[in-house]
């Protein structure tokens, strides 16, 4: 597995921040350090471990910050603490290295396509103030490729040589084609992925900001689903939540709720009728105590549903499995003549476009800081990401190689999903 | 308008709570208070006022506090605040009256009617403290009316004879059919209404309790559709918000926003396309500012949707008009070749299963104390509300007999609305 | 009583705002609206009542847009919901006036004396926006008097013909001064006061911007203190809320509770020791129940702390009877060998400086609306208030003729309290 | 360093919960996973590494569940997250193991001692039903040890074979002592700690539950002071908060805010006066920008205040450094002729009596569960933690061997303070 980072050159500016403890120019972080037998650890290590290279200041810098023109860009979907981002971006930028022009990008890629004519507007600390205690975006965001060689075009001709490109996986491929493009033409501009997606799906990455506010904001439907069940005889609460291939969101918000009886997430097929499918253990749930409360990501049981083309980020449009169940449980009771009452709840855009929770903006900040000592020592076509708690240094090329899902065999949050709700781990149809 | 309440008989047993200031007999509050002219106010008032009764504490009670047992029962869907309710009136009963029996009746109506074999819980001041940090009902609560007789039969051999009914319109059409069964039978149980729907439309009422919380929670979804409809090029963020029949969650939430540039409600028409109509003036929003914020209640433009029966209350199930806009309003800037993203939220039960905000709290402490005081003294077939800040008694015939809404012709609430969103008094086609 | 407003001229300039439903230029509010007995009022009415203005937009204005400046300052310690104020008053300026000249003074009324040097800040809707998501006042506040005629100077210099004075009791004071020299010497200016108190407590004016987030925030404390006196054996929890005249913070947050056993306020007296005094009542009730809550706002039992001269505003500096009260607790347990422990809490400026929630925001807006209508129709030496929840003007002479207080013995909102908390009306020493 | 988990026999009843994926026997984390150079990593590691044990279910257990009785104990301050604890232990010892007898034991370690006659409370999945929305603990607290002997006593009396011990270092201490006293005695209880510290100060363990809810609670009293400094001119804001040996409050407090221009923490010394210390860095601060934010973590500076003893936990009761540093703060600017206006804000117990944000209730199912399976297996003498973002189970001994603090020369966190706050990173007199 390739882990290593590329450079511009070679670093011979002494680093103005004086932060006094610079980080060795080979540090690294273990990426294994769960080991089955302690016998396997140990002076005689087995197996040559996977390593990481640290995030943090380096002593010697490649851009002199007084010709640094940097520039930020965000793509995709909102994600609770993109302001966070920007406004640490900039302020380290500016108070710890002296830059002095930042610009941002509006509008995603479309701004780096001269011909849009979304003009950057400069960004300072005087204009980023107070930007964190707002949702979404201060730079508005879009979906979908743009030509790299455009983008190269109008960044040259802006005088970039540091790009912070915030985003997911499209964003961080449209990243790597802007960093290739640019190695192929000579250019020295820096690009640095800062990973956003609210679904947690990073490869290499243990944690992408934003997530915990998203599921934080997710369980108050949960929590009024719960509510809602109990308040009417056989009330039975359903809750969409954000998740197309991973129920990272969908597990932690029943961990935290422990009123859910029922998660249906991507990576876990089920049945809806048989011997030991959902809607026979619903029912005996039901019967049993009278109110259920079902969790169900949006990219489960996709099965059942039919998807409808592709939107501009060429994401598969899923269909409604949460309407689809909504219609199949009152059917299915309907027929088995339990009298029950469902009340369904999609709280959508409200748990990514609100601010980001004072976790999650340490969290940025965090990123933001080690983006900028990692765009300033003129590392390229590379993301800051995190792995057993410290700050890495990924190559864009290795995160977007696959996507982090959740195993459910031996994922231990899906196991402690399991022991919360008292769902059984297979929910096939073992009649057939 | 006959405000006169009615009574069970002859008030003897002095007031144990000694709060000192007990309200006298025939304290009343004028029900009209603004004059659109300083001289028709005076000496010489030229029309008699309406005069509602005021709530409180009277110096002699009917009731034996010693030999009263008191039911309370929730119906209808739920609403913020309701826990609060319970547990004052647990409170007030027993630490104040000294009342020792209070049964609480499960799943509405249906709890009052033997048959369905729900037991009542006996309520207590520890089996209700803290309840109010949750949302719902820990009464549970069902839809629909019951037979007036079986439910008075049962009262009976439960011995109640205070029974305080919190619900809404069906709710109390409910308790007024009791009551009257009751007078009928010669049977000495007073009836006391405490009026609860998260839109505010009970006439002669000012305000209901957990308005204010839903409301508040309506806030987050039209900050988020904000955000969302600025995070994008031409982004549009649409909300649907409860309100059947009325405006006033869409209205309140609207003047709290201050960020929407639509509000359309069930009081007011709008026609779609045609000069001055909806669909042009947005688009028109869109070009001059893009981005724009719409909030639909939910009643609103049902001329545009097929309604589909009724519900278990006999309320007829609306069509969705949320997602009916949302499809017209993509046709339409499809049409228009103008580029738009539409992000439809709709935050649904969660504006109503919330726990009550600080002030419906204490709104719901004055409702209880001041129902109990009313049981206490033998009213009955009355309900406590509120008009001009102060706490009325109103007879539940008279509150039902037509419900409240928003005329937008004379509505202070609606003009600032107005002149918050900028949008024109009239969205009527002006080109037929 | 006076209640007539003052008005600079003849008002002639349609009004531009087209908003349909104008006010009539003599509405009236009445008063008095509640009677101890329904044969005082009828067309005999047996006595004049009081009549307030009503506010509202009017046919007719009495400045031209084109040439209006405005000038906005806002004064002493912070409340929510001024930024809401300041924003609604620029939107509401700019966009339906057309005003094109917004003036913010900084720092209170040492930005209308030139000699301090704070210029004033252009206000647009852009510079506004959102920042009514932030608490505090973007324009800075200042305490103290300045001399009436130095800010007439600096305003007439800077072309001001309507100024909005948000502020407190000396803010006011502040306001009338100026009105009063500009009436002196024929200048034309509006001077308009939108009323800002944390403690609710101006004469004339039901409620006060900012109260319900306030008492909202300082439930947290109280709630917090309810769980560190459960948390422990005979535990005590001692809260201090803002109130220096008036216990309507510290009421209504016991009201929104339901755990305080104990409210002192500046408005009843009470003694330490001896018989039915109020350390005596606390160990009584920790004896039963095994904690107790108390709430004290910081005006109440002045009697046993020593105040520490005035500050800038001329409030006396009160003693802390927080920390008094805390330590005479402690000594008293010790004393009567009961073990106890205390837990203290403060919340201070925590309760004032967050941003206003959604029913404060609704009510800064119609405040501002009105402010702005007033304004612009030449009404003058006035302030915007509430009275049996109808927006009002009220002289500010007669608003600062004395002040709002709670009276314990006739109030509704003590009754409640003490049904609430259960203490007796009285906690006087009846031994001596 | 011995990491070694004490059991107290074979494990030979099948785990009845059929999770599937049993953790094996020897599990193990390692405990270094960052290295300065890739060299020092690999095959031929040059180091033994420590290993943690892992946490999890194992495929047998100990106790046969039909004969387990189980109590639970809380001690010491509160934290955020403890209902949580409690309610998860029992739903998972109730659902998972079947486990039929839990008793909580009140008022901490004085529960265990029978003379105290603090009864315990047996615990059911319905009693702890909703907890977890409230701060504190359903089973209240003490402080201060108790004999090891009495406590055992009691137990055995009592029948227990698994005692969880929920609290700080003396706690953990406390279970030692029991768990020392009944290997002596041969009695075969499991001893099974959680550790809950606010300050976040345990050895060997990443993170303590309810530390992410505290710093969140605490950000808001920072936004405050920052509001308020910049309400006024040359403002100052300061924020006392909780960390008596440590600053992982304040420096994640000023992470998340961003708004903090100096924080004072007891790991890193500094002086008051004198070039380059505190005041005239403060002074510099506010001449430059007009206003300024102070964090001071409880435990700085104790060189300047008096201690007053220890209280029943045997703590030293620290003084009170905010209180100082306002004093000498306010002095100093009067010295320097400098106008300025300070605000204190002490949110205290605030930040400590609130229930756990989602994070901390994940992490506490997580702890919770994890115990559980740690009792049922026979591990005891220890307490579950987390290392790496693993969960572990780490030997009491060891734990409380040391505490952690944080190093302000190496500390990641500590830099990022010092890289958002702007401070320099030492305040320490340069003149003498």
């Amino acid at each position: 597995m390739n882990t290593k980072i590329e450079s511009l050159g070679k670093r011979t500016i002494p680093n103005p921040t004086k932060s006094g403890d610079y980080l060795s120019e080979n540090a690294v972080v273990t990426f294994e350090t769960m080991f089955a037998d302690s016998k396997m650890v140990g002076p005689h290590f087995q197996k040559q471990p996977t390593l990481l290279e640290q995030a943090g200041a380096l002593e010697k810098i490649y851009f002199d910050p007084r010709w640094v023109s940097a520039g930020i860009v965000t793509c995709g979907g909102l994600c609770p603490g993109i302001n966070d981002v920007i406004r640490v971006l900039v302020m380290e930028l500016h108070y710890h290295y002296g830059v002095r022009r930042i610009l941002g990008f509006r509008y995603g890629y479309q701004g780096l396509v001269k011909s849009y004519g979304h003009h950057p507007h400069e960004l300072t600390p005087d204009s980023v103030d107070d930007i964190q205690h707002m949702g979404g975006t201060i730079l508005s965001s879009s979906r979908g490729p743009q030509d790299p060689g455009e983008m190269l075009d109008y960044l040259q001709e802006c005088g970039i040589n540091i790009l912070f490109c915030i985003g997911g996986d499209g964003t961080l491929r449209g990243a790597l084609a802007i960093h290739e493009e640019a190695k192929r033409r000579g250019q020295k501009i820096a690009v640095i992925g800062i990973p956003k997606t609210i679904d947690n799906d990073i490869y290499m990455v243990q944690k992408t900001f934003g997530f915990s506010t998203a599921f934080s904001k997710s369980l108050e439907a949960v929590t009024c689903a719960h509510t809602e069940a109990k308040g009417t005889y056989n009330g039975i609460g359903l809750v969409k939540l954000m998740g197309r291939h991973s129920g990272f969101i969908a597990a932690n918000t029943a961990l935290a709720s422990g009123d859910a009886n029922f998660v249906l997430i991507p990576e876990q097929d089920f049945d809806l009728e048989g011997e030991g499918a959902f809607l026979p253990l619903l029912k005996q749930r039901l019967l049993a105590r009278k109110h259920a409360v079902i969790i169900v990501a949006e990219g489960a049981g996709q099965k059942y549903v039919t998807t409808t083309g592709t939107d501009a980020s060429g994401n598969t449009r899923l269909g409604n499995i949460g309407l689809f169940l909504k219609e199949k449980i009152i059917e299915y009771f309907k027929k088995e003549k339990v009298p029950a009452s469902l009340k369904y709840i999609d709280p959508s855009y409200i748990i990514r476009s609100v601010p980001a929770n004072p976790d999650d903006s340490v969290f940025c900040r965090f990123l933001a800081q080690y983006a900028v000592h990692a765009g300033m020592a003129g590392k390229t076509g590379m993301l800051v990401g995190m792995w057993n708690n410290i700050f890495t240094h990924v190559p864009i090329e290795l995160a977007t190689s696959q996507r982090k899902v959740l195993n459910p065999e031996t994922n231990k949050l899906w196991q402690a999903v399991i022991e919360s709700t008292g769902q059984p781990f297979s929910m096939k149809d073992r009649s057939s």
